[in-house]
Formats: structure tokens, C-alpha cells, sequence
């Protein structure tokens, strides 16, 4: 395994020795380095993450180290990843901070060479995931993701940049191809074949992946979607929106780990957020104490979906119709004048629709990947009764399924909560 | 106007002596430098293109010369244009000569300093153009630029390339920023807006030219196209695959001058296509020495849009399902054996589908810029009499607009050679 010159992996007793000699490091940790305490915590499957902290209680009370290894953590040097998803992670953290003021973390150090980032130690805050997985309620996590997708996916695309910034940004992205590949292969071709790296609840979940697997139309919607992701260059993605990459205290929301940055299609990132609350939601049979007794919870996250899209919606357009619309790709000098204005309104209506359904079908393919796929969610893995968990994960799949095979029947949210209920109340088969 | 160093434009005086110092040229000049002949004959818009000849009649007969200057040529200095469209016309031409093999002009010698890009003389060939207004029978023509469009669009599209190929390819020609911007502006924008640059044959069309800027739903679906065009990264584009693009004999096809490439979507080069035939078609009955006189050659450019879009289909297609669709975006790992197979042709045959709606709404927007933007055609402006002119042009205007509106309704090349024939006879009302 070759690495760049310069590269090393720190260890949590070589990182304060580095960070003492960074001046913004050195601050905002403050106190005598040596007394500095440094854990390595990275529960991800690719990196290193290190948290440090400093007894004197430093102003922003301490560093979030993520360092890049030249290859995917969970699997080893088998499986070699560039360091240079780092740059990525960087360049996307610096341009959605401009775009979403005060919802990403603080980047307080960037190293090329070491393929290291240092931020802004988020605490409180808990994992978006494991709050949800405990049932807690998170009045501010609706508005804060909502205007996170609005603001990035907006302000990065051809409605508002300048068609030469835009192609600039495409350039910039255009060699993320290994971290891409991920997303391309997990997401939307392995769980449709056999595949090494494919699991399941087992054998519950045999005929369901069988029947996938051997299912023509879901798999050609599938591709679609896939070449959707490899074409359309909508604008700059987070690229792994789900509720792990959110990070959330009570009054604080911050949107963390682009790594998997790329510019592709907006409902690939809306898709994202859908997709892991409506597994949240499936999850929570295997969570409560006594059945029912988290329909409470399970109201708020169907309340989540409908406020984080019409929150999307509503803050989108608004952005559409303000001075920040300055892009060459829909030009406003077009649509002057109150009946021009009108006649853009309808269209705007329609594009927001047709952003739906590409969310609808890119969700369902992020649901049926958690299941059938690599890499699981928590929100399902932590119910330790397999029946139980499989029960949810077929109803998942079921709803997943119609996502991706029949988008353009979910007209708006109210029928995707709908169909998120019954699919919670449906009977399934199971093997075993 | 500043340029990089080592940048001279050259003239007729100055070319021999550059060309006896590249033993590529030289070779293929043969003979006495000093008794080569220069003329320059760049009839284009934005470049210096010299035609060598030597009397000695080196083994390929002579070189055609093209050089950027940094400004459009048309225009002068006070609009300029970067001489990096050299760089990106020569990836193209490599890049279009490695998938279309013959179907372009061979690259004799680059030089990025000077812009400038020495290719075989082409000769007997004339401009297809140029042949069509005079009522010249190309044979070969449907089946040269079907093939060009086939293996060009799908050996650059994620169906046949790798996916970080396909990402290098992107990220290459997404510098091509300065000449994208003038396809986007010229043919989505301004013909719909006042606009410096528009003119039309006045004041026969002004009350169409009003029409059109005052067109809601045209103005919507023509940037729903400007969206799609700088958004979709299907394939590489040549970019200005018209008629003046294409050089033919009875028995040789060429295709120039891909300067305007790009990655973009697949209809917009073969709505290019189409777009001319039909500009050629409505014209004849300003070509014609009496009514009727060109019926049969009528008859032969709409059989050149039936045998363009039936051969590109089917050589698509053909590529699609034999080993070179080996790319990542449709895997066809996923559709083995009989029951898959005979899925995936379903899919592919829907995918042609929206790729001819997709050709049928670019081409639509092709038409109206050349009759109402800066950059017109010699098929329409080589008529004298400017309401015959005016006549077949807005015939043109009125397919177009269903065409860019309707581009549903036209379910089959059939359906637009239909209401071609149905444009040719309407009644059109003009001004003046």
C-alpha cells in the first residue's frame, strides 16, 4: 500500500504532538498540549476520527480529528480507497458552509498531505440515527435539513451559478470517481445480484432477496436511477445524507462526512433523508416497549418527512423566486412581467414534482440497499429479535420496491406517509 | 487582446515557412515549400482555416489549417473568445476518430501554443450543406452520419466506458466553459428575449419573432431543454453537428469541426441533425426553379431523416447489445439469461424513446435560432425573394414550436416527417 510523501496514520499518541505545532489547533484547544486527551472513536467504516480535548476547556472546547487511511477501514488493505476523498471532504465542507451558514461543522485545519481534517468538536450533540433509534424528538431537525438541501442544492446548480462557475464546480468534483463508485455499486447493482458483500437477516429474508433479485421491472427501474446518478449533474450533493451524517442537539443541527460529494441529481440527496426516516419509522416495531407504544414517535417522523420536504419545497422556491435565482440555466430575463412571472410559477410547480418523484425512486433504492446490501442501518441492526427485524425490513422492502418501480404515483408526501403506514400494518411471508 | 506566449496568428505569407519545419506537414505537402499555395477560406464564424496545396501533389494532396483567434471572427476583438477551443476541438477530433473510425479528418499536427490544428485536405468534398441547397443525392450520407452519431454518443456514455473513464471524460471537457456558453445563450435564450444579436427576415416574421418572446409555454419548455442541455452528461458531444459540419463526396463522409464539444445529452446532437434536414426541406421551395421541380429531392432529405434516425437506432441499439456496452451505468450483469434479456430490450427500446422525444425538443430549439437568432442558415438565406424566404421560414417557426412544446406528441420519426409535410403546405400569415 503506497501512500503520498508525507503521509503517516496518527494514533492517539502521535496527533497532539502534531496538533500542538497548528497555531488554530493549538487555540482552540488552549491549555498545555501534553495534558491534551485524544480517543479514537471513528465508528464509520472508512476513517479515522479522533476526538481531543484539553482539561483547561479551550473556547470551542475541543477538536474533531477525521483523517483519510488509503483504505476502507472496516474492510482493511484489501480494499484500497484514495486519501484523496479528504480534498473532496473539504472542498465540500468549505462550500456548503457558504451555502448553509452555521449547519456544517467548523473547519478549523486542513491537511493535504495527511489527508486530515480538523473540526470544531460538535458537543452535545448526538448521532441524528441514535436519537431516533431512542425515540427522541428533535423540533429543530425538520427546518435544519431542510433548509441544508434547500440552500446547498440551490445555490450549487444551474439556477443560480453562472453556467461557467457551474462547469467549474462539475471539473472540481469530476475525479471523487472512487468514493462515486461506492455509491454506484452498493446502491444501486449489488443488491440486484449475488454479490459478495451482499447480507441479510437470514433466512427470513431469502425469498425477499430472491424475488428482487429476479425482478425485470425493478431492476431496469433500478438502472435508471443508476444512470440518473452517473448523468445528471444537477448540482453539488452531500453525496450520504442519511441520519448518521446528522449531527443534532435539541437547539443545534449540523450536516457532517461529505465525503461522498459528487454534482449529480438533487433527489439523490432528498431521496437520502426520505429514505432513513421511513426506515426509522418502519424500525420502531422492533424498539417499543409494548406495541404502540412509540406511535407517539412514529407520528413524529412521519411529521418529519412531511415537514422536511414542504420545508424543502417551500424554502427552495423561495430561493427560485429571490435575487439568489441569478443562474444561466432557467434565465429570469425570460419570464418578465406578471404573466411571465405566472407562467414561470406553473413551471416551477412542475419541476419541484418532477424533483419529488426523482426522490421518491432514488429513497426507495437507498431503503432496499440497507437490507439487502453492504453496509446496514443501525435503526434495523439493533433489533436483536430477528423475526421482529425482518418483519419491518420486508415491509421496507415492499414499500422500497414501489418507490423505485412506480415513482410517479406517489403524488406529493401525503401519499408516501400514507403508503409508509400500510406498509407498518402489512402482513408478510417469511422463510425459516 | 492578450495571448499566451508563443501565439502569433498566421497569415498566407507566414504558414509555408511554420508548416517546412513539421516533418508531418512536410511529408505530407512534398515538394519545394516555397512553391506551396495558401489561401485562407474560413467561412465560419469564429476561426482562420487555410487551405495548402502543393503543386508537386504530396500523397495526400494537401492540409487543411485551422487556427483559433482569440476573438470571434465574425465579431472582431469586441467579443472574445478563448483560443483553448483549439485544445478541446482536438480531444474531440481524437477522441470522435477512435469511435468513428474514417469519419473524420485525420489530424495531421497540433500545436496548443498556436491554436492550430493541421488536418488532410479534403477533397473533392463539399459541404453538405452547400450540396443540399443545390439538390445534390448523397447516398452515403444517412448511413455515415448515423454511424457517426451511434458509435460517437454510446462509446462516450456510461453504457460502454468505465465509470471514472467516464468521469475523466467529463472532468476534461469541462473547461470547454467560453464556446458552451454561446450554444446556451444562442439557441435557448435570446432568440425568446430582445437581444442585440437576433435578426429575421423583417418585417415579414415580426409579428413571429413577437409571438415567440411573448410564448409561455415555449419559453418554459425551451429552458426546461437550456436545463437539460447543461445539466445531462450523457455522452460527448460534437456540439454543431449541422449540415455545415459534414463534408461529403458520393462515396466519402466526413465529419468536422467539434469544437463545440462537450458532455452533454445525446438528443442534442441528433436534434442537430434533424433540425438541418428540415431547415433543408422547408427551404426547396425557394431552391426550386418551379413549383414542384424538387419534389423528388423533397422526397430524398425526408428519406435522410427516416434513414438517420432508423440507423442510428438500430446501430445504437446493435452497440448496446453486443460487448461493447461493458460501462457501469446500465450493468448487464443484472439481465443474464432469456427472461433478463427480454427485459432489458424492453428497457431499451423505451430508453430510444426518450431519446427521440429528447432529439425532437433540441431540434425544435435548433430551428428557431437559426430563423430568429444571431447564426442563420445559408438553406433559408440564399433565398432571394425574402416572403418566399420569410414563407418557408415560418413554416419552420411553426413546426419548431410543436416540436419543442409537443415533443411528446411525436411518437415516431414517421410523426415528424408527417408534420413536415404538413408544415411545407401551411398557409403562413406575414407582415409587411
Amino acid at each position: 500500500m503506497t501512500t503520498p510523501p508525507g503521509y503517516r496514520a496518527h494514533s492517539p499518541e502521535t496527533l497532539p504532538d502534531y496538533l500542538a505545532g497548528i497555531a488554530a489547533a493549538r487555540d482552540r484547544l488552549g491549555g498545555d498540549p501534553a495534558r491534551w486527551t485524544v480517543r479514537e472513536v471513528g465508528d464509520g467504516n472508512l476513517n479515522l476520527v479522533f476526538i481531543v480535548e484539553s482539561p483547561g476547556g479551550g473556547p470551542g472546547g475541543g477538536l474533531a480529528v477525521k483523517q483519510a487511511l488509503p483504505y476502507v477501514r472496516l474492510v482493511g488493505e484489501a480494499w484500497p480507497l484514495p486519501l484523496s476523498r479528504a480534498h473532496y471532504e473539504h472542498m465540500a465542507l468549505t462550500r456548503q458552509a457558504d451555502c448553509a451558514p452555521g449547519l456544517t461543522p467548523e473547519v478549523i485545519h486542513y491537511d493535504a498531505d495527511l489527508a486530515l481534517i480538523a473540526m470544531e468538536l460538535l458537543s452535545p450533540h448526538i448521532i441524528m440515527r441514535r436519537g431516533m433509534i431512542d425515540g427522541v424528538i428533535y423540533p429543530r431537525a425538520a427546518d435544519a435539513l431542510s433548509t441544508f438541501a434547500a440552500r446547498t442544492l440551490f445555490l450549487t446548480s444551474d439556477l443560480a451559478l453562472k453556467a461557467a462557475d457551474k462547469k467549474a464546480l462539475v471539473g472540481a468534483f469530476s475525479g471523487n470517481t472512487a468514493l462515486c463508485k461506492i455509491t454506484e455499486d452498493l446502491i444501486f447493482t449489488e443488491p440486484y445480484r449475488i454479490a459478495a458483500n451482499n447480507r441479510w437477516t437470514a433466512p427470513q429474508l431469502d425469498g425477499w432477496a430472491r424475488a428482487i433479485r429476479e425482478d425485470g421491472d425493478l431492476k431496469v427501474a433500478v438502472s435508471r436511477l443508476k444512470l440518473k446518478f452517473m448523468t445528471s449533474g444537477e448540482a453539488l450533493l452531500h453525496g450520504d445524507l442519511h441520519t448518521g451524517s446528522v449531527m443534532l442537539t435539541p437547539e443545534d443541527a449540523r450536516v457532517i462526512d461529505p465525503e461522498f460529494a459528487v454534482v449529480g441529481p438533487m433527489g439523490f440527496d432528498l431521496g437520502a433523508v426520505l429514505a432513513n426516516l421511513l426506515i426509522n419509522y418502519l424500525s420502531q416495531t422492533g424498539h417499543e416497549a409494548a406495541p404502540g407504544a412509540r406511535d407517539a414517535y412514529r407520528a413524529f417522523v412521519l411529521g418529519l418527512i412531511d415537514a422536511f420536504w414542504t420545508g424543502f419545497k417551500a424554502k427552495f422556491l423561495a430561493l427560485w423566486r429571490s435575487d439568489a435565482a441569478a443562474g444561466d440555466g432557467y434565465p429570469q430575463a425570460l419570464f418578465q412581467g406578471p404573466a411571465g412571472q405566472a407562467r414561470l410559477q406553473i413551471a416551477q410547480a412542475a419541476h419541484m414534482d418532477a424533483l419529488w418523484r426523482d426522490a421518491v425512486g432514488f429513497a426507495g433504492a437507498k431503503i432496499i440497499r440497507r437490507i439487502l446490501g453492504l453496509a446496514h442501518n443501525l435503526d434495523f441492526e439493533a433489533i436483536a429479535d430477528p423475526s421482529v427485524r425482518a418483519t419491518a425490513e420486508a415491509r421496507a422492502l415492499g414499500l422500497a420496491r414501489a418507490m423505485i418501480v412506480s415513482a410517479d404515483s406517489f403524488c406529493g408526501v401525503e401519499a408516501l406517509i400514507e403508503a409508509a403506514k400500510r406498509a407498518n400494518a402489512q402482513a408478510v411471508t417469511l422463510e425459516g
